[in-house]
């Protein structure tokens, strides 16, 4: 995949800096991005307007020739490492193998991810090198637009997802209840056990364990609280699950709220609140509208039933407390934000739009679906039923 | 856990620095090590020999409480963080509260890893905080020496192991094989397939998923080759599992080498001295020793035997080519080094001790065991046979 980076170029232009200087695992987001490389250990990238440049270990040589998208790749051993090893120890080797690969690319002013390694750039600063940690999140903007081969990634993620939701699901339908607790294959069902369904399913489907909610009750009153326990009847259980393809690192998101037996009247009005409000934050979402839009929408559906939201009470802890959605691609939380200071949304964009209701006294609601903006609006990337009882 | 960081009290004295601070999600183990804490966002930690301290987001705030390690946690709100965002950003913001949280805490000045962030550094420094980036793994270090507990987390994340390894035998041992590649269950036996049951196997036993290795032919003469593609018969298959449990985030690390049909002479020579070295190396473990010593018994066995080693011949790429061991604990490659600049072993290190022959011609075979440094030798935390032909 060939990443547009012109308002990168545009950032250095206006700084008047001669590249963008990456020294991470592709864990990072943006070095994998920026590299289009897969590698465990710290490697450095080179972003100029002109070429994108690979400065690797000896191990990782014959690889990124092969798989990343850089021009050209050096080895640290190709500056010296091995001998400024024996004489300063690794560290310093290798920012002094840096600076020598930036010296041999004409380069002597670089901007950096904030969160840039503090000790090598002391020694490219030490040794007369400019680098300037970037404060405009310029990468990570550009990294919240997908191309459609990201965004095939991201509905390849979500394939998996709905599969793993289905197998979740149906471990609860097959479930019987006992003294109001759900009981499968004569054990307590808990939310382990649920996750663990669905982590095995995600794994068979080719993607990588992230961590997974499965909140009854109290538990799912709580929007950060992955879950523990046995399950009970007549109770919404939050389901929430993200996905990442093992071979893209793309993400997927979805949640749904289930509940087996019998919901009360409360559960069903907040379930069909829940429901309204998402339909309300998709008709808002269209290329020029703000994730504030979008956000808003579902504020005034809450809002209008009576319910306090973070808009209409910042100290709320019940009712919508939190944001109606974020963006979703290399990390399952990116921009855009979907939420009070969202900002314009663009064609490519891939967020969520998930509301959702809390109450210690009642449980938790959230349904959440997966969205690309597009030309004219948007395409749900999700197409797993709403529906609350099993 | 209490960790003892009485090396770093030390470091701290010697370069009269207040305190070790540290910026990172617990995904880093230095953080997750000092903080005791777990959680996917980036966080502070401020560590003076008198007391440990948490910054968090509000968000964090009441699980930090509960489940730190720290004597005292604050939040970003606490320091004004929602007026300074306003103002001037959240990254500003975020670092003028740290700025404000070290005045509290009555530190100007302090060490951090090497791979402190630099732009929440370089707002630190303009506020007159000194920052030192260290130099000599001070925390690394510490971290190498485990505590009971935490030789404990390993051997339990090793028992999972070895019910994956388990699993990934039985499916070469009950393949089929026709016409020179292994069939399971009417399909061609792949590399994919035994991870997947090697990650299952993990995940049910409570353990995150990793990379593994299964490498057939002349994938395995690669070492760092994570295999792919169907399995053959008489060919030898490297399977390496790395597996990390999910609630504590130790490591284990353990590889065996299977093959399903005949051994060649030399794949049989290859086993019988690869294991002959992994003995040499044991015997060579115990406190006072170094890396090196155990390191140069892999060596001397492969050498008497005629193979190049990296020891004998730096530019080989046949033979012995790479080390014979590393520190496993938070990371699952951490120190001590068991390799040619290997230091002195101390009771409490976990390290694994990995000979291996490679050729592309022939293919490759490895053994590897996990061991702690003891008083008077070691344990061994590996009980899984050492067999060639399944």
């Amino acid at each position: 995949m060939e990443p547009d980076l012109s308002r990168l170029d545009e950032y250095l232009a206006d700084r008047g800096l001669d590249g963008y200087l990456v020294n991470a695992a592709s864990t990072d987001s943006t070095q994998r991005y920026v590299s289009g490389f897969d590698a465990p250990d710290p490697f450095v990238t080179l972003y100029t307007p002109e070429r994108t440049s690979l400065l690797v270990s000896s191990l990782e040589y014959g690889r990124a020739k092969k798989e990343s998208r850089a021009d050209g790749v050096t080895r640290l051993v190709d500056y010296g490492y091995r001998e400024l090893a024996a004489e300063h120890g690794s560290a310093e080797a290798t920012a002094r193998a840096v600076a020598a690969f930036l010296d041999d690319e004409g380069v002597d002013s670089v901007a950096a991810p904030e969160r840039f390694p503090l000790g090598p750039a002391d020694i490219l600063r030490e040794r007369g090198v400019t680098v300037e940690p970037e404060t405009e999140d310029v990468v990570t903007e550009i990294r919240a637009t997908k191309t459609d081969e990201e965004v095939a990634h991201v509905r390849d993620a979500q394939d998996a997802n709905e599969e793993a939701m289905r197998a979740a699901e149906n471990l609860l339908a097959d479930a019987e209840v006992r003294d109001g607790t759900l009981v499968y294959e004569g054990e307590p069902l808990t939310a382990e056990r649920v996750k663990e369904e669905i982590e095995v399913t995600l794994l068979r489907n080719g993607c990588a364990l992230d961590e997974t909610i499965v909140a009854c009750g109290a538990d799912a009153a709580d929007p950060h609280n992955r879950g523990s326990g046995p399950l009970r009847a007549d109770e919404p259980v939050i389901i929430d699950i993200f996905p990442r393809s093992k071979e893209t690192k793309y993400h997927a998101d979805m949640t749904r709220t289930f509940l087996k037996g019998d919901a009360s009247e409360t559960v069903r009005e907040w379930f069909e609140l829940t429901d309204a409000a998402r339909k309300a934050a998709l008709d808002a979402v269209e290329p020029g509208a703000t994730g504030a839009d979008v956000h808003g929408a579902v504020c005034d559906v809450y809002e209008e039933a009576g319910h306090p939201t973070l808009r209409s009470d910042p100290t709320t802890e019940t009712g919508f407390i939190h944001s109606t959605g974020h963006g979703v691609g290399l990390d399952v939380h990116e921009r855009p934000r979907v939420s009070l200071d969202g900002g314009e949304l663009k064609p490519g964009h891939v967020i969520t739009i998930e509301p959702g209701l809390y109450d210690p006294e009642v449980g938790g609601v959230r349904i959440e679906d997966i969205v690309v903006v597009t030309e004219d609006g948007y395409e749900n990337l999700t197409s797993y039923p709403v529906e609350l009882v099993v």
